[in-house]
């Protein structure tokens, strides 16, 4: 059954969870699912396209934007801005499009207080030491970074108990699979479903 | 990833929402659940077989395990009895495997008394007017019982708040999706998770 109202998902995970992978996959297989693209200040990276890895825009208009409330929430990072434009995700959950939106948990919390009826998924490596051996294995970052990585997902793993799943990324296809069920199962959610089902009376 | 206890699903839905034709697919598909079988004191009816439909128990045997405290729920209907056994589904709750109950909204309150943890889903027909389309194109029943069947939907589809999950049966197929992604996603609830990873970090 089709319902009226698309759903917002919040998905967070430590650096080295293997969210974008598993995102990857799980956009592939539901083309009909919103991803949200950041806006941020920062220069592109060789490789980032606008539109895809974020939206490029000028300081004065992320400033702008922030005045005129078009942000579920941004922040100031390393002197650039990063926000999660509103509009978007407004228009598709009122046409009954579900958004996911990928964001660290920070801002996550941020999100939840704007929109507490988002649906809060955190996706988490089996283990501490397998994030770590995933973090070495790359092989592209230096010791320190490493260990600052770590110490961010350390401060990150505490926050797990205010999400509402926990997915588990020991094999890329069960957590695809599990991220799914998600999607589907809090569409048939009671509080989501019963006032069509009164009617249905 | 394997949780290591099993949960217990408790499935209702009127007479006419098509729960059985869902329940054989989703247990087709996913042979390590396990659906409780129900202990009764009546006479098996053509074609029912003992183990499968019902176990069939003397009136002695269902009143001596009602004194043990063997039965998760029981009532009596028409001079006979009618009980979920608990014994079993615990078994397979301790060694990791899901049980699915098939119960009308009483004994699903009783359940409930006893395992508050216990996911409960309700299937619904899309609408009352298929639901009685339903039962009237089955041929089989007199107007009386077509009207007292409906009766009894009423009652059953006001229960609906007191349901986790609304299962709304418009195609079959859509159903079985959607109650497979109930069983799933509920392992990945971060209450049922948090210990396991809290180890884990």
């Amino acid at each position: 059954m089709k319902d009226q109202q698309g759903l917002l998902f919040v998905l967070s995970g430590p650096s080295g969870a293997g969210k974008s992978t598993v995102l990857k996959e799980v956009l592939r297989r539901n083309p009909a699912l919103y991803f949200s693209v950041s806006c941020t200040t920062r220069m592109p990276r060789p490789a980032e396209i606008h539109g895809i890895h974020y939206f490029f825009i000028g300081r004065e208009q992320f400033e702008e934007m922030i005045q005129r409330n078009e942000f579920l929430e941004y922040t100031e990072y390393a002197k650039d801005y990063y926000g999660t434009p509103l509009l978007k995700i407004q228009e598709c959950m009122a046409s009954g499009t579900d958004v996911l939106l990928d964001i660290e948990t920070e801002g996550a919390q941020n999100v939840i207080q704007k929109m507490p009826e988002a649906v809060r998924i955190f996706l988490v490596p089996p283990s501490f030491e397998e994030l770590e051996r995933r973090l070495r294995s790359r092989g592209t970052d230096t010791e320190d970074k490493i260990l600052a990585r770590l110490q961010t997902a350390r401060e990150e793993w505490k926050k797990m108990p205010s999400y509402d799943y926990l997915v588990v990324n020991d094999v890329v296809e069960n957590a695809v699979q599990e991220l799914e069920s998600i999607l589907k199962a809090e569409h048939c959610r009671t509080a989501r479903r019963i006032e069509q089902m009164k009617e249905a009376l």
